[in-house]
């Protein structure tokens, strides 16, 4: 199967999932979001790349957060952007995702941005889309199932550039619930992709999928040992609302083993720089003295994250027409 | 009752029903929609014609995918497009409809675009606002009850002009639910009005209304019968959710029955064209190879539906003042 | 504690209450609501003083009417405006506010228009911004729990101002379930600040405060007497959703008491004025007769109020930098 995210020029026409984006391809999109960060602020922070384009929120499972993330990208490059929450809609009254795309698509979309509870959909749709429109209809993973989120994974990249420079010389630690995170899979792929020696998973054994050893990570079920040394420790926040029954551990028990504290963060390089994805569960998976102290960039990832959105979607605009 | 659509000039100021509205006014805005969808394309298709004014979109009724197509037609006519879903708000504390839409024109709305469960609301309305505004602030129905939706039926002229130019030498069929359609009823007040020698409503007697035969339209109960050597035919779709109890019909009896095949198009006219308004119920109404085939112009129908509504918007806006 | 409204030099960075709000500045945000009237009107409304600026509407209590007077405000000062009903959002996934907030904040927001149910949360929310970001993103109070809206006041003192002129010789009167009402304990104190020398509450004991005599404001258990020879008069809305079991009077019984009757207003002086915050209950505080009446001003106070948010939002984004 060849990759649905480039044309025959190599352009980047679809952001479906980290797997198959070229280093040089991840690096582009990083250098652009760092020239909007240094453009823009707060006084002048719209620039008019996508005027008269029309960007589609389409989100089939609900989360404000990413989709006002996506949103204000949109806005910041001055397309029109309209929201769709599916749950309520269409597909409600029986009609298929390929209808629903394809009814969005005639009213003149230039971009879809879709997440979806089913691992796929944005692929198939981007497939589906080639066919159709040739490759100048776009679309944007933001999160379907478990099985990548590539825009946040690219914003933790631009973290680690940023703080880091140099992938080829870090440790990272990926910590928590990394069984029903899209997010650590994608920076996994991103992280191997870009050079980082040495990637760690580290959780209790029921949070961590069975196959992270082929994918190269070494696996840690004690933090103290799985941070230590590290530059980079990435917190995934514990999904309690995706598992059943028995297998929720307690937030007591959970935090005690797993719950990031400043005593234990000592074991980790001096210099090292804690992320998360957010939604924090303070007191969870993370101290409050860590997300609020001064290792933690977790507030600038979410700056970041405007940046690389905006970076993806002009990047997609300014692919020249052709699959 | 004088008709509240036009004001003394002959000029339209709200858009409520096919009924009262001149056959010179239905072509006038068929020619307006051409010509938005001349000169716009992918790259410019935002022009300044509503620049400055307020589009309140009120939906008394969810209807993410009708809602769309306005924000976007607003949108792309530079309109400042305010979304309003009244379910959850005022009227739940007991505001009446009048104080909720006086209320929005204190706010300087300059054009409501109004979907209500109750037929005549719209027109209720446009009465109510031509005597406090003075038939300033225009009211587009976006779909009443069982009564009318007619920017879908401009749209369905639109294409029916677009692919057979002249209405007078057509054979047209609508095949369905008549029953629960206001898109029926306004299809059948458009098509008349511009001259269609022939309607033909088809099928199961449960599914239409009683009132056909005043209205000019021959019945059919036989879905081959009816389409045979049609120019045009306007499948719609199986309305489950508004049927109660055992008239209900099975999907698999009725698309056995009235579900629109291959084979049994071939009983059109060769060049006959098929029609839906969305969202379809594929394998009940219409069969998937119909739906995705050569005659189909369905997706066709949504494109044009923008440009009907930018017409409608473009043409109310540029009334001089004055009921 | 200091007021974390105005900044050292004066200049009002948050809008929280009226509390604290020097009567000159009251004054300043009325006149530029004038000067918006003025020159904005049907067809020239838009100005340009928030363009490339971010404004999210955060609404942790759902209210479309408030929400919708805020977003066009902000879109005819050319704001971007980003919508947030948090209900249904992060917070249910355990996300405190001051993380909610700062996650915004580092989308870099410029203002804030906060609803929520517990009173002191915008103004919790502004002293961490000051803290975070040096007073250069705003917050305004669009109601917090039985506190304060003050954007509702100020739109009633422009009202009272323009039809009125002068506070100091005033005779207003507040009729209702005071109680349960943000608008009038900050009516209250903007008609003291500015010079009123007589307020009026006027209700049935299960419906008024205990403080009221703390506030300078005369108490009256019957309407008639309450309204003699005022000047204004606010109709409050009966919030029987905030009223609990046995305390709900009926409706039929609250008309005959405290309903405001065209016979009953005969009773204040002939020019007075008669308002209602919205939505009204007709039938129950006040007859339609009133409400439609020549004296009834509440349509104009919706007008108004869009005007006021444009001046409270232009005098903020106005505001030199620092706390």
């Amino acid at each position: 199967m060849n990759n649905p995210q480039l044309n025959a020029a190599g352009e980047l026409i679809h952001l479906l999932s980290i797997e198959g984006l070229p280093k040089a391809m991840i690096h582009r999109i990083l250098d652009t979001a760092e020239s909007f960060l240094s453009v823009t602020d707060r006084d002048v922070k719209q620039v008019p790349l996508l005027r008269g384009k029309s960007v589609f929120n389409v989100f089939f499972e609900n989360s404000t957060r990413t989709r006002t993330t996506f949103e204000i990208a949109a806005k910041r490059l001055s397309a029109d952007v309209v929201n769709l929450n599916i749950g309520s809609s269409s597909t409600s009254k029986g009609e298929s995702l390929i209808d629903t795309i394809d009814n969005l698509a005639a009213m003149s979309a230039d971009m879809f941005v879709m997440r979806h509870s089913e691992s796929g959909a944005p692929t198939f749709m981007a497939q589906h889309l080639n066919r159709t429109s040739g490759g100048t209809i776009h679309v944007i993973n933001a999160g379907d199932g478990r099985h990548a989120h590539p825009t946040q994974a690219l914003l933790d990249m631009y973290t680690i550039r940023h703080y880091k420079q140099d992938f080829t010389k870090l440790r990272v630690a990926i910590v928590g619930d990394i069984l029903h995170s899209r997010v650590a899979r994608s920076d996994i792929h991103a992280l191997t992709t870009l050079g980082c020696p040495e990637v760690r998973a580290v959780g209790p054994s029921t949070l961590l999928p069975s196959h992270l050893d082929n994918m190269g990570v070494r696996v840690y079920h004690d933090l103290v040992a799985g941070i230590k040394d590290c530059d980079v420790i990435i917190m995934l926040r514990l999904q309690k609302e995706r598992m059943t029954g028995a297998l929720i551990p307690s937030a007591q028990e959970y935090f005690k083993h797993f719950g990031l504290t400043e005593e234990k963060l000592r074991h980790a390089k001096p210099d090292a720089i804690v992320m998360h994805p957010g939604p924090m569960n303070r007191g969870v998976e993370i101290d409050s003295a860590v997300a609020d102290g001064p290792q933690s960039v977790i507030l600038n990832q979410v700056t970041f994250g405007i940046a690389v959105r905006m970076a993806v979607m002009s990047i997609l605009a300014s692919s020249s027409k052709g699959v």
